[in-house]
């Protein structure tokens, strides 16, 4: 199999043997949102040119944004709640020009109560690996990010998500706001102690503190009283916001549904603060796994029936 | 009088009579960001020469930023609850090399339960003035702005207040943001319809649906699924940005308080969209007068006994 993890800023290609092991694996910057001209088939057949044999008999699948209508062709979204089972049965497939089929993964999308709908796409990939790998009983995922996902699992499928402008948000403010220009980066390390004092600011549960547009305003005036060193106001806001996200993601769970614990995929640095403020509010956390995406896209394939094509032929 | 409304991006200089009459108005982009080398003194002389005479006996009071750090001196932060009276009571003075005594109005801070201050500098004034221009009864006054506030006043005080950085947060997400590359503006006038949708979607009360965090991803997915026109995603995220600060706001205040009906200061754009979008949550609403920021001077310079001195001089 070859699989492709195929987001807005990066393409990961891995090249997997029939159980599912990585033989190989390319990272690059090739996300949609850097291939020149929309040429997505230039940059699959050099990067992928040695992987493939003259039949095209590896099969060859594909999640995330590239499935998108920025991407290289737009793949459905399918309704929750969905799972392997589900997504194998509505992937897409584009005939490349050089003869090589590339399926592509749907995204999943949620309408809540008020008619609104929520998309992802690459996510449900990483946490069918999860489940793959892991065998977790978790029911509750976590996938923090630019645009973080909470997301419930029941039975395998996917049952209900959200997601949380988190990191856009938090970055739109380091980088333009005026909370922005209070911030004095020593060495740009984070400060444990101010992340968790954003973290408590964003978990008082009082409604006299206000939501978020009101509670963000605490980041300049703790800084104006000298209660805050300019070099911590970039950990409390980071607190702040990803507490924040915590107290939206567990009332959108309601009452006890995270009691037995939850799952941050990944294991960037970013995940290691949604485990330690998910610790900090006394829900018990669990890191994710490296390349979870790959396992998810072998067990589609798998149930899409593409494996036992490859050894037919 | 000489009234100066000394902003972060703007002057307003005011010629008062002794009945609180406006005789002359200055507007400049002269804020304390717009005044090179800070030679704020430079500025003030030259916009009032004309107004001063040669004694000086012409009382000059002045609010805003200019009282800030950043500003031409720092005036004091002082505690609510605070009046006139108590403003009054505590101005700085500057002392200007041409023999100018340019008295300036302090800030007011208030600590809420968890022990974060808040601050504002400007607004207090504003609100003094309302309250002696319409002698009105309302407890609650909405500041609309970058960074608004919500002031709550009893017997002539103000006893609380808070501040929501929805402008600012607005503005940034239109400007940088995945949102903002999502807007069409045809010919940037507001869509009422798209604005209250964005207003209903931030009164929703089910916790199912999330904080602001989650919301905010509304405004893509709409857009995305077709549900919301391009051209109408600016208007739907200020309904959702504003309708948030309500909830916040009226959540700060607790049930009732706002029943008697809110004030919202100024006549711009701005504070007609608050006006439109409190009575579309069902809290009556009052917009504001003009030039309030004069009264209040005009009040404040009266309680500190500056016009009393003129005359004797």
């Amino acid at each position: 199999l070859i699989a492709l993890d195929w987001g807005t800023t990066s393409l990961r290609a891995y090249r997997v043997d029939g159980q599912g092991a990585i033989l190989d694996k390319i990272s690059t910057h090739n996300g949609i949102l850097n291939v020149a001209d929309g040429d997505f088939e230039r940059v699959f057949n050099e990067l992928t040119a040695a992987w493939r044999d003259r039949r095209n008999a590896v099969p060859v699948v594909a999640c995330g944004m590239i499935g998108s209508r920025q991407g290289w062709y737009e793949a459905p979204y399918i309704a929750c709640p969905a799972g392997a089972t589900e997504i194998a049965g509505q992937l897409s497939v584009i005939n490349t020009h050089s003869g090589a089929r590339v399926w592509l993964v749907p995204g999943l999308s949620f309408t809540d109560a008020s008619g609104v709908p929520d998309v992802m796409r690459g996510e449900e990939t990483q946490i069918i690996g999860e489940l793959q790998i892991t065998q977790s009983a978790s029911q509750v995922f976590v996938l923090p990010g630019t645009h973080s996902k909470w997301v419930r699992v029941g039975q395998g499928r996917i049952t209900w998500f959200a997601t949380f402008m988190s990191g856009e948000v938090f970055a739109l403010l380091c980088r333009h706001s005026i909370l922005g220009r209070l911030m004095q980066d020593d060495d740009g390390s984070p400060d444990s102690h101010a992340f968790r004092r954003g973290l408590d600011y964003a978990a008082v549960a009082d409604p006299g503190s206000g939501g978020l547009l009101k509670r963000l305003f605490s980041a300049r005036t703790l800084a104006l009283f000298d209660k805050l060193p300019a070099t911590a106001v970039r950990s409390y806001l980071s607190g702040l916001i990803i507490g924040s996200e915590i107290s939206e993601g567990l009332a959108c769970l309601g009452a006890g549904v995270a009691d037995g614990g939850v799952s941050v995929i990944g294991n960037s640095e970013l995940a290691r603060l949604y485990v330690e403020a998910l610790d900090h509010r006394g829900v018990s956390s669990r890191p994710g796994t490296t390349d979870a995406v790959v396992a998810g896209l072998f067990r589609i394939a798998g149930a899409a029936g593409l494996l036992e094509d490859s050894h037919v032929r």
